[in-house]
């Protein structure tokens, strides 16, 4: 029987520029399609890393090539713009794809605002790694002369971090639940969505930040009362002691075993901590909530069973 | 009686920049939050004339900073930036005047393809002005560095100008009808819609072009069977010997006299010439169809038969 999906998909699968975006959208197509082809329900959440990066040092050296005509575009705009880059390809090749099969549904992607809250401690702390990798050198370089906050990068070089704060509410849940009910693949939430706060009771103001994907994509998976949050990523299974001797891959967990080694400080954060940290909020969120977090290709493989790290309190 | 609408929002009354774009959607959305209060049921298609060149220039910055990791952005990618850019604002000001005004609906953006024919003569004569206003100077200093095409843009400076084939289908049509079903308020084919051909049975590709938005709108329309196609603009009726002596308003066109006038010359090319055209063939397509050519802020007057220019075969 179908299931009720939240996919979770990460910003650098996507690629670091748009050649090679087009090339890893169709690897994502064909995982996503053999989810479709099994007769479960898809939504898919996308992560914008690279891209938002890529975008906001382009409206930087547009706005300091003329100062007078355009000025700062800020981050929430950033993430605007990052939904419609990624969302076009995505659909498009999420279609195709799909009409390769013999299948015909409609793709379409959501111009998504995911609420956040201004006191959230995130905004104090920027953490969140964007943009291109860096050196150290090139790093410095980019704080000190635009004072944005660098920050090393899980062991893969320095990258410009900023604030992360929590989704507490996904702005425009009702259209992508009318999307769902009339059949559609619905792309929603990209890149964590964008950032908004209530500055007045009706007016929603963008926040300087950047959404966790995973986070968004639990919130969303919540509100729609999904049967699975699935976390594509680059590695197969969770590992304890990564990286190490004795390094152990897991098929299973609890949230609380989870938890018990979230606080041992298995894993990185702003890589393997957030993932692990939005399965663990899923699966303990209701009775029957599964999480799985898995390699891109193996989605199908790890739905079935075969592969992946199942968090689930069962 | 509520009638289907569909509005043709010009990319110039969006503002040139982030703060005009941000202080423009607030009239824009007090005009069609009066036709929303007045019961009908509304699709917006919205230009990006001046935001589609600004992304264009910051991407072009960007992989010439940087040519190595970031290439070349086509121009449909860039359309598809801009829907997020200007959804983004539209959707959220309109959302808040619905609010303040009690009113409870659902408003989304639909990231729209729109499928152009590749024969289109209009490849060979990029005509339609994109980007900020230059001089001459500036225009000459353009075309000669970065090989693109500029011309003289009715009186008012000099653009560059790129290919704006005619639409010939809406990709995510039946994305737009479920979300109309489900009672949403939907921005559609922004910036004209994303132009793509099938480079395969199915395959779409990007095309180097920036479709009409009152050539979208009006494709949408048809396929929408719309009772009225409204076109906003910066002025309140059709002219013709428009800035001459014997100036006239009309209030009443058929398509007949429609076609007479634009024969004559009397409306400029990518300014009045397209609206009457869309507008024409919009009246012409079906019996009791009306479209509507007015000033933004009298959207409200013109649809109850007050102001602006009616054209209709009836």
């Amino acid at each position: 029987m179908g299931k009720k999906i939240v996919i979770a998909l990460g910003g650098n699968a996507l690629g670091k520029n748009l050649p090679e975006q087009m090339t890893a959208v169709k690897k994502t197509a064909a995982a996503i399609a053999d989810l479709i082809e099994d007769h479960h329900e898809v939504v898919i959440v996308h992560g914008n890393g690279p891209q938002v990066g890529m975008i906001q040092n382009a409206m930087t050296l547009l706005s300091r090539s003329e100062p007078d005509k355009y000025g700062f575009t800020p981050l929430s705009v950033c993430v605007a713009l990052s939904q419609g880059y990624i969302g076009y390809d995505l659909q498009n090749s999420l279609k195709e794809e799909l009409l390769d099969r013999g299948i015909r549904k409609e793709c379409a992607t959501v111009l998504t605002q995911v609420e956040v809250d201004l006191n959230d401690p995130a905004f104090e702390h920027p953490e969140k790694p964007i943009g291109a990798f860096m050196t150290k050198e090139e790093a410095e370089a980019l704080s000190s002369k635009q004072g944005f906050q660098v920050a090393e990068d899980a062991g893969r070089g320095y990258r410009q971090v900023v604030a992360s704060p929590k989704p507490k509410a996904i702005i425009e849940l009702e259209t992508i639940r009318s999307l769902m009910e009339t059949d559609h693949i619905v792309i929603a939430c990209g890149g964590g969505g964008i950032p908004v706060y209530h500055s007045s009771a009706h007016h929603l103001k963008g926040a300087a930040a950047v959404i966790d994907k995973d986070f968004a994509a639990e919130c969303l998976a919540e509100a729609l009362d999904a049967d699975f949050l699935i976390i594509l990523t680059a590695v197969e299974k969770v590992a304890i002691h990564f990286g190490k001797p004795d390094e152990e891959w897991l098929s299973r967990l609890t949230p609380a075993e989870a938890e018990k080694y979230i606080k041992a400080g298995e894993f990185a954060p702003g890589s393997m901590l957030p993932k692990v940290q939005a399965a663990v909020k899923f699966a303990g969120s209701a009775p029957g909530r599964k999480a799985l977090i898995t390699l891109l290709e193996k989605a199908r493989d790890g739905i079935s069973g075969k592969t992946g790290t199942l968090i689930t309190a069962e």
